[in-house]
């Protein structure tokens, strides 16, 4: 697992993948997994906006009020939420359009790279992860796995992890349903959650401040898969915690 | 990244950090983390029980009519609870007498190492941690780190992921507080959180079926701190899901 170094600053229109393979100290090797932050891939498709072109809406002028925050900024929140989970002492919890429940929706002003600016999530993150990987695919001619990622918060736990939002070409859960331990008892987890255990591994190696937005894990060698980030979303009937 | 192999079946009583040390196909290095799967930690401490001995008071036996569980099992699961998160369709979230929010309290059937038995985390998973990163430094003679994990499901999300229940000698949270992306924004994410990315990334090697229930780590060489998986535990007060 290593970080890819000496990777330039993106800008909206950059081929993201032509940036990568062009980063790459050495070639990729199939069954490679390749992990992007979630951070670089909205500025190429231009998910930044900058906060003198949002105009409040009431809702978002009232909550402007109640928290102290950036009415315009709380404005682009609220588009990008699909349903508001939580909103305490100023901490919103989304439920995005995609249906991940995180904080802010996921906007943020930080490293937006223009002042004033915030970045949202992709629109469709295991799009971006797919189109990734046929391009880093093609490039280097290695059939390896994409993951982007974004660094959530826990529900009880504190501190964040980073989390698979996006991903191509790996499972997005382990099943190991109906084995049996040598006992005969069926194992009490019965999924793994593959590509957000490979996220939060390669934070390790991205660290924050988005020094190092690209890593790569080689050795696991995760099986091919037609699975994507939204097999992580618990269907609401299932959820306890709404 | 890679799985300590040939550890032989843990049995209540067990030198643990013997066992690992003897095992260890080379040498350890300072700064290594050691990662421990909470089974063989449990099992080592004794943390086994028999339902053969266990008399489930009335609660349990009315939570096994309602879920159609074994009473005994879950007389063990409340014993191990100090306040019921939610039960709902048979699904028991706990928080623990740690305080950590996870389903059942931890107790599991699975690889118990005998028929008919549960195995319950351990009482205070930091001071495994803690005694097995003493007893392993002095066998080595490194300074190293030691979390102990378990698989915990998530709000919201699907899948487990292994996570930090016990540590020694590395920070839980790495924190960003204070510091600023290059237009001078505070960044969004402020504390990461460190142990519990090493517990997923392990995982990847570890495998489920407790196959390889300790894990080396190595390269990251985080620094040393006092801080505990206590850490990752979200006072009440702050709490949004409970």
């Amino acid at each position: 697992m290593w970080p890819v170094e000496g990777l330039p600053e993106v800008r909206a229109g950059d081929d993201l993948a032509a940036l990568i393979a062009g980063a790459l100290a050495e070639p990729l090797h199939d069954r490679d997994v390749v992990v992007v932050a979630q951070k670089i891939v909205s500025k190429a498709e231009g998910r930044v906006v900058a906060l003198s072109t949002v105009t409040p809406s009431d809702r978002a002028r009232t909550m402007a009020v109640e928290s102290g925050k950036d009415a315009r900024q709380l404005e682009v929140v609220l588009r990008e939420t699909r349903a508001i989970v939580r909103w305490e002492r100023g901490v919103l919890i989304s439920e995005t359009h995609h249906g991940f429940v995180c904080a802010n929706a996921g906007v943020d002003r930080s490293n937006a790279g223009a002042p004033d600016s915030v970045v949202m999530l992709p629109v469709d993150p295991d799009a971006s992860a797919a189109r990734l990987r046929e391009e880093i695919g093609r490039r280097s001619g290695c059939d390896v796995a994409v993951v982007v990622t974004d660094t959530f918060g826990r529900a009880w736990r504190e501190g964040h992890v980073n989390v698979a939002i996006g991903m191509a070409g790996l499972p997005a859960l382990l099943r190991y349903m109906g084995q049996h331990d040598p006992q005969g008892y069926e194992l009490r987890v019965t999924e793994i959650a593959l590509a957000d255990e490979i996220a939060a591994a390669a934070e390790l190696v991205m660290g924050k401040l988005d020094r190092h937005p690209v890593a790569i894990l080689r050795g696991l060698e995760p099986p091919a898969s037609r699975e994507t980030a939204h097999d992580y979303i618990r269907p609401k009937e299932k959820d306890m915690f709404r």
